[in-house]
């Protein structure tokens, strides 16, 4: 999905800053932490202070920086994860969304998610009995109780287990009808990732969930991925999910700064929710509520033609 | 608002691409165009074929650029304004939620807007009899008209009038409660756009208004420019406009991927809008629908601390 760059030194970026009236030409010469987005044709960039770690584990590389503006910074294989000051977007909206469509989620299932801002998410809900959440890579979620620690404060709580195996094998074995939410908070449809977007695995899915259970997936750009999108819904459909609905939300830090998770049911509506506990939620969020639910929840005119 | 450099050949962004298996290291060597949002600590690049033309006006610098995956884009003063590919949101945006939610749109006024996107947008509306657009720059405008022409389908249309005059100026002069919609389709609030982000130039435009006269006015990004916004709404309020409501949309080439636009009204409410007329509206839009409005209108939590 992207090829990431560490860049220092930008010495050679030198041209017109026409925003500067004397004319003077200038030179980029701080160090920033750039993702091009190969087939995009963009590219987003952070100031960075410094590279806090870097490491080659058995899935992928993992990067942390410092940045100017966004706080500590992961990069998976050059892809921007999670910023400090940016992952409550995408957090909450894995999480509240499908949450309060479920009736009553009691155990929940998180594939990925190993930066643990998911669960955190996931934890605030009182009827929550269990939340197990399933990383390949532990290495993720060891540097994010060392650079992201506001996103673990909750990997102690007792309903909480944290695994690190294989989420494709883990649900394969799981027993059937015993999940009511699974939240699949993964990287990019390449690399370790690749096959969490697939038929046989919503096969699995929809096996371990139970008769009103709900799978929500982060599906990627709705601007610059629709292909993406189109391919999962296909998937999704001819795995046996009935029902499809994609929300829509701002990431600043991923391609084209706009984001999308799509909700999968056999048979729970999924464009209704609990509003009246959305509003009345007894904790703290910084984007979710539930007038932002509905709105994520707005189809684009464009959109139509994937949703169909 | 943003430092803009034209960047080419990057040979010096060499880093480790961690992505690529072999950990072999690739050099950037395409061109792109990169507009570093100063006080973000953020860039956005888009990959360029080519530059079509550049010229120095009386008020700004305008760089017309063929990009690989964007169409073409326009910058002023090394700030992206206009891409083939994704200004329909924004320019759906700035029209289409306040031309609903006024009871009856009649006279429009455009100030800026030069690229005339907005102007074809609120034309769709039959009830429209009458459209202004007040752009200080005409090189804006004929340039458009060469690399944008799509954008300036409707130039022709007799109830459109294109003045290329300063706004502010018009509007002061304008007479008294003549006007049912000042759209505020500018720049960032520096350099010619700085005053028509002012107390002075509001009460100039609630003067020109009618009783159910609504004023939009782009309002910069939701996460990155809060202390603008706030500024706005400040102004706004102290100038006399009661009602405020921000619509929040994505804009892929803006800094942060995620943009606003503010409705302030003396009167008219602004979080109801003609939703049936929304609905069986005769005209086809990109991106926006009654859905989508409805959803615009939602506030994330964190921005009641600015809308309070």
């Amino acid at each position: 999905m992207c090829v990431g760059y560490l860049v220092r030194p930008l010495t050679a970026i030198i041209g017109p800053v026409s925003g500067i009236v004397n004319g003077d030409y200038m030179t980029l010469d701080d160090k920033w932490f750039t993702e091009i987005c190969d087939g995009c044709g963009t590219a987003f960039s952070l100031k960075i202070k410094r590279k806090l770690h870097e490491e080659k584990t058995p899935y992928q590389t993992i990067a942390i920086y410092e940045t100017e503006k966004f706080g500590n910074l992961m990069a998976i294989d050059g892809c921007t994860m999670v910023s400090t000051r940016d992952n409550f977007l995408y957090h909450e909206m894995m999480s509240h969304p499908v949450l309060f469509t479920h009736p009553a989620p009691k155990n929940v299932v998180i594939i990925g998610g190993g930066d643990c801002g998911t669960l955190r998410e996931v934890l605030k809900h009182p009827g929550v009995k269990k939340a197990w959440q399933i990383e390949i890579d532990q290495r993720v979620t060891e540097l994010s109780l060392q650079y992201f620690p506001e996103l673990c404060e909750s990997n102690d709580d007792p309903r909480a287990e944290l695994l690190f195996i294989d989420g494709i094998k883990w649900m394969a074995d799981a027993a059937p009808g015993s999940i009511d939410i699974i939240i699949i908070d993964s990287t990019d449809p390449v690399g370790p990732a690749e096959g969490l977007f697939t038929e046989a695995f919503y096969r699995d899915c929809i096996k371990a969930l139970t008769r009103d259970g709900i799978l929500i997936q982060q599906s990627e750009s709705p601007l610059v991925h629709q292909k993406i999108l189109q391919a999962m819904y296909n998937d999704m459909r001819t795995a046996g999910f009935n029902n499809l609905a994609t929300l829509n939300f701002p990431q600043c830090i991923y391609p084209s700064g706009w984001w999308s998770a799509t909700m999968a049911s056999v048979s729970k509506p999924l464009r209704d929710f609990r509003q009246k506990d959305a509003k009345n939620k007894m904790f703290a969020t910084t984007y979710y509520n539930a007038e932002i639910h509905q709105g994520a929840l707005a189809a684009p005119e464009f959109f139509k033609n994937i949703a169909r």
